[in-house]
């Protein structure tokens, strides 16, 4: 076994899910994660949690949903059981073929997944991480080779998380104090009013509310937002290609669009529902491990030298006690490089100019 | 997909565990039984049940079990409540290497098992049914080409169980109403009373307390049993190969024995306990589409033309209300051929003679 799954698997147990002996956990092992969870079982066996192993493929979900009439019971007791149960729930992802569900339809798979609100509660609930071993398929959806996408998950995922979250905490603290940031780069100038609200310190682990492995960002959730962006990250949204989006902001909602590639999905993001064409979520990548655009949104928004802006529901995490965020079905992510010439503010003092944080 | 993958879907689902709309079922995914849990799923979805999928390997328990202090937590909460709400669990063996998980000491497989009574009696209670899929590692133990061993398990699998049921049924109805049954073979003459005792029409289905597929078995409790018995079929247990052994019994009890190989496994399955020492089951195979010995208990037992005898404890379906019948920890099936010259006579009636029933 490559070293280097061990010490993902290490990470994943002890840094990011924080499991104790007695732990109750879930091991939701990918159809492709198999070796990753061989390495998560020894770590769990090491500290004397329980494991219970669910089997994560699209394949059977494929298989069990088109088949399905589509009129699905509400949370089944049993598997609600386990998850309210459970002390943690490890997500790895590690897909095979990552169109394998290519052909489910859009309302059997929401039907679905309406059914299924009680337990995807519950596993909210529980201390979760979600993490992905490099399997061929998603090297192939990234453009490269299996080997140096190994390298390359690897190096986004293998960070020393202590440092980074030190590193983090000087940007949440700028944002908790701050009011308004200004994003300023090519096709972009936009301000957004960030009063009251507080920043997450993302450092991939459950002690930082932070629950995706890699991790490596800061965000919070806007209150209101002016002017343009343009998202110059490309990205498979729903199967479907999306490039050089650009949103015009007016009072906190969007009231122009257009893009390269992809106009029709984004239009169908909009108009979800009320919550839909306003910000849900502000997010900065600090993660200097990922050096590149993989198509893959766990890798991608949280690049050091990215900005991301999220349409629809915001995180209660970001929120005064109490005070509702933006309420949406969807949160999708679109992502913005800081490259050259730009720069980011927080009333008015430049944090980042030209992709760089001033203590870089 | 082998159309045959898909057949052994449906007599899973629909013959064997009667699944209906909205059962709550718990699917155990075997390493290499991908395909069949794929073709299963489809099944579930057909019918309305509710799918919660877990992942069986022997890879992870045994890093989980190596890695792990010994000390087991007794049947945790979580894995409890799944199975006790769960109305069916269906097992979907297929090794990827029978040996996978044999650097794990016994002691500690022990304490686990023991320390997880309460989630094996709970999943017991639901409506189980094993079975295989034909795998590499499977092939190889039974010293088959990978296709041909696809083609005995299929042959013996897909089988017209409802023919078989009736069939069974009359050696059931012998069994039930008679007090005497006299093995007669090479090395063999054993007399076994089973009066008062109930046998089991082994039909592959819940519906007949049947609990493998492929099944094709009568078995019953003996209640005391006098005489020689060699078993031929060579087998392996606990991974030590075992090949022709012989116990005389005397008053219910082996009173003496002997192995060409593996007599100190024979021996420690002998002194497990005071029930290890009288025999729990007597099975008469009935399958004959198990046409040859692959050393696979699930498939060499049914054998059409032999008869099992297990020392250790019996089924309770075999035993009349409030009767205890044989008790131990161990349950341990030994294989014997009845060839020519064979006999098998209930009350003096020859019912088998060189291997085949009076009614074929």
């Amino acid at each position: 076994m490559d070293d280097r799954i061990r010490e993902h698997a290490l990470t994943l147990v002890a840094w990011s899910a924080r499991i104790e002996a007695g732990d109750d956990v879930v091991l939701e092992v990918g159809e492709g994660a198999h070796e990753l969870g061989v390495a998560v079982a020894e770590q769990l066996g090491e500290r004397s949690a329980n494991l219970l192993a669910t089997y994560r493929s699209p394949e059977l979900q494929r298989a069990y949903l088109r088949a399905h009439d589509g009129e699905f019971d509400a949370a089944p007791g049993y598997e609600l059981a386990l998850y309210e149960q459970a002390d943690s729930v490890l997500i790895l992802k590690g897909s095979r073929n990552t169109a394998g569900s290519a052909d489910v339809d859009g309302e059997t798979r929401r039907a679905h997944s309406t059914a299924r609100q009680a337990i995807r509660e519950a596993r909210l609930d529980a201390d979760w991480v979600s993490t992905q071993h490099p399997t061929r398929a998603m090297a192939q959806q990234a453009g490269m080779a299996t080997e140096a996408y190994r390298d390359f998950v690897y190096d986004a995922t293998l960070r020393d998380w202590e440092a980074l979250a030190e590193e983090q905490a000087q940007l949440k603290d700028i944002l908790d104090g701050g009011d308004t940031v200004r994003i300023r780069s090519s096709g972009t100038d936009l301000t957004l009013d960030i009063s009251g609200r507080t920043a997450v310190n993302s450092a991939a682990s459950v002690a930082y509310d932070s629950h995706n492995l890699p991790s490596g960002e800061v965000f919070t959730a806007p209150v209101d937002t002016a002017g343009v962006v343009t998202f110059d990250v490309p990205m498979t949204i729903q199967g479907r290609r999306v490039r050089d989006v650009e949103l015009t902001f007016k009072d906190g909602v969007v009231v122009d669009f257009a893009a390269e590639q992809g106009a029709a999905v984004i239009e169908e993001i909009l108009e979800t529902d009320g919550g839909s064409r306003r910000l849900g979520e502000l997010g900065i990548g600090m993660n200097r491990g990922v050096d590149r655009i993989t198509d893959n949104i766990l890798f991608d928004e949280k690049m050091g030298g990215t900005v991301h802006l999220a349409l629809g529901r915001a995180y209660d995490a970001c929120l005064p006690d109490g005070e509702p965020g933006n309420d949406s079905a969807v949160h999708e992510d679109l992502i913005t490089t800081m490259g050259e010439g730009s720069s980011l503010e927080v009333d008015g003092d430049v944090i980042q100019a030209d992709g760089r944080f001033r203590w870089e």
